[in-house]
């Protein structure tokens, strides 16, 4: 998406290992013009498949799912919450994810009542980068037995391994820009063609 | 606001402990259309107020900053990241805010850079019990010298003294719905006139 990998080169900071910073557009402040266009550009690659949910992880892919909903019938968006506690409810679905960013292991969990099987569920985020969180929601969409209809994402890390393991297993993954590779010295390269 | 009190007496859940549940429409699950008559409602309660930025929260409070801001001429929203580690950096405006829901004292940090002299600030959040998230956030926007226009709230506990002690400073407080008083029995009665 031009627009889009125009702000990154504009406006994202690349730092040493590997850090793509966009706190000033997607995720720590928030252009909602910017996000208004990527819900739309989701709803363009995902148009013609039923969509009934939007479920999505704090905080950084509530914005962004939020907006996204608007431009699929404004169906509800569910977050799943990060939970310190690995106390066990029977009221929710809970899976693991490690946080490359913290090095550690988090519980996610979702409310079993808030998805269910005549579902069809769109997940989306802001990053896609070694794929630990998206695997994780696609892991309790599994649970609720609800239908997938894939992944929205707004930034692919093309040089990490989770979109080309999560497409192998054959979910269908749409990243607004997806980047090839980047460094402090050379700027970022964007895949062409995405 | 007549729709969000119908809605919070049909789907909204009181539990023992004076928790009330809105999982189903505001804080897990999200309804998108009552989302934009939250945002809606906000513009007309701070109509003719200057807004420059909405800061918010994460996580529940994002989703209504973002619906709100559409209302503010697409003002960017920042929302505050809670953070774990007390490290100081310089880059941060910081506070500590003490979480009754978890026991615990949280830090909250806004990037400088997102907040500066020339702004007016409206807060957005879901909830006002107690005041400690609000009051945090208060605090930022004066460290950063920025201007305030108030602070919009979806649900206010208007039986614990948050929202009291936060008007008498002079703040001007906005709440959708004011709980005066709720039991398990005997559900929820909301403040007349609001």
């Amino acid at each position: 998406m031009e627009l889009l990998e125009e702000r990154i080169r504009k406006d994202g900071k690349v730092l040493p290992g590997n850090i793509l910073k966009v706190g000033s557009f997607i995720n720590h402040q928030i252009d909602i013009e910017l996000l208004d266009k990527l819900g739309e550009e989701f709803a363009r690659r995902f148009s013609g498949q039923t969509v009934t949910k939007i479920l999505t992880i704090e905080a950084s892919g509530i914005a962004i799912a939020c907006a996204a909903a608007r431009f699929f019938n404004k169906c509800p968006v569910v977050f799943a919450k990060k939970s310190a506690s690995s106390n066990v409810s029977d009221d929710c679905y809970r899976t693991s994810v490690y946080s490359y960013t913290h090095s550690k292991n988090y519980n996610v969990i979702v409310a079993k009542q808030y998805l269910s099987a005549t579902d069809t569920i769109l997940l989306i985020d802001d990053f896609l980068a070694n794929g630990s969180a998206l695997s994780g929601l696609f892991d309790i969409v599994k649970q609720s037995g609800a239908g997938i209809a894939g992944a929205g994402i707004v930034i692919e890390k093309g040089f990490q391994e989770g979109g080309e393991i999560l497409r192998k297993k054959g979910y269908r993954i749409e990243s607004l820009a997806i980047v090839d590779s980047m460094s402090v010295e050379n700027g970022i390269t964007f895949r062409s063609g995405n």
